[in-house]
């Protein structure tokens, strides 16, 4: 359906409509943005979707995103390998790694189990991790999918999965958020920061 | 912030969220999206953004956007050039020019007021309006802004700057759309095609 006189923008709406939770509205507004931008903000964002797929690779060890593989993760010099920690996707994974807190390797699943949206244990990297943990070096699993309904049952599926490997089997904790506010906290996160709370001697 | 370990993925999403109403979230997942898509789907929107503002121009007549100037409308034979219709968007008079039902020419003004928003006459296109229609051969001039407060705000700031050139001033009709159900429409839209009645044997 053209929305506009012009060719090219009715070109560029139909070209939005296909990307998820765009529809006819939100495309025809982004085009007028685009049509009135600055020239390079359109080249900038044109060129970044040419390059997406031609630069990016699947790491071959732990199947995050990357431009190399193996990733700069897996290749960098002073790693753990023999702690290896479970994700959902490669952003979970960077968020872990801008924390600072881990010196380990991960794995990436490429989601959690949700019967739901057709997802289970043969949607994700699941026979690759047993593989991984099979072919030793592992000592110890986290399980770092995250605290949902999905990436709990994910957590208790992969833990039954890896029982009989003998690696320990460890799950991210469950608490309170720094500069959260108990009040405000939903009752489950409550209670577990309440169930596992530390002595102060620790 | 880098939101994976893939550089082409981070630019991707720091080139979504400059656009509106796209944040962090929208643009991971568009380009998780663009990632996983077959190739020509990313190569078309590339394309379609790169295009646009090189195929794009604003009509010297009536400022919709076309792909020349002046546009098929404006140059087309068989328009009555004596009847105006003034619109506030380009994706409007695509509206009209589709339902068939206006064989006269168009204004795109641009917009309608809006003081919150920083609209006033001088952000829309009223001293060009103003210039077509003391240039004369004009009629009619039908405002056809949208009804809402902005446009109906608009048609009368424009019904007043144009009361003494002489020519018809005409708004669109406002009454129940087609399809319409009287028990769910507004109470606005209900009193005005109340109000607004014909006698059936017109």
């Amino acid at each position: 359906m053209a929305t506009s006189s012009s060719p090219a923008m009715d070109r560029l709406v139909t070209s939005l409509k296909r990307l998820p939770g765009i529809g006819e509205k939100s495309a025809t507004r982004l085009a007028y943005f685009l049509l009135s931008a600055r020239p390079e903000v359109a080249r900038e964002l044109a060129d970044a979707i040419l390059r997406l797929q031609i630069d990016t690779v699947v790491c071959e060890s732990c199947f995050t995103l990357s431009d190399r593989s193996p990733c700069p993760v897996c290749a960098g010099p002073g790693r753990d390998h023999g702690i290896l920690c479970v994700v959902e996707e490669p952003a979970d994974m960077a968020a872990i790694e801008r924390s600072g807190g881990f010196k380990g390797i991960y794995h990436v699943l490429g989601g959690a189990l949700s019967p739901i949206d057709g997802m289970g244990p043969e949607s994700l990297r699941v026979g690759e991790l047993e593989r991984r943990v099979r072919a030793g070096g592992i000592k110890e699993v986290v399980l770092a999918t995250n605290p949902t309904a999905e990436g709990d049952a994910t957590a208790h599926f992969l833990a039954d999965r890896l029982a009989a490997s003998g690696v320990r089997l460890t799950r991210i904790a469950y608490g309170m958020p720094l500069g959260g506010d108990i009040e405000y906290a939903d009752h489950v996160t409550v209670s577990r920061a309440i169930a596992n709370r530390r002595a102060l001697t620790d």
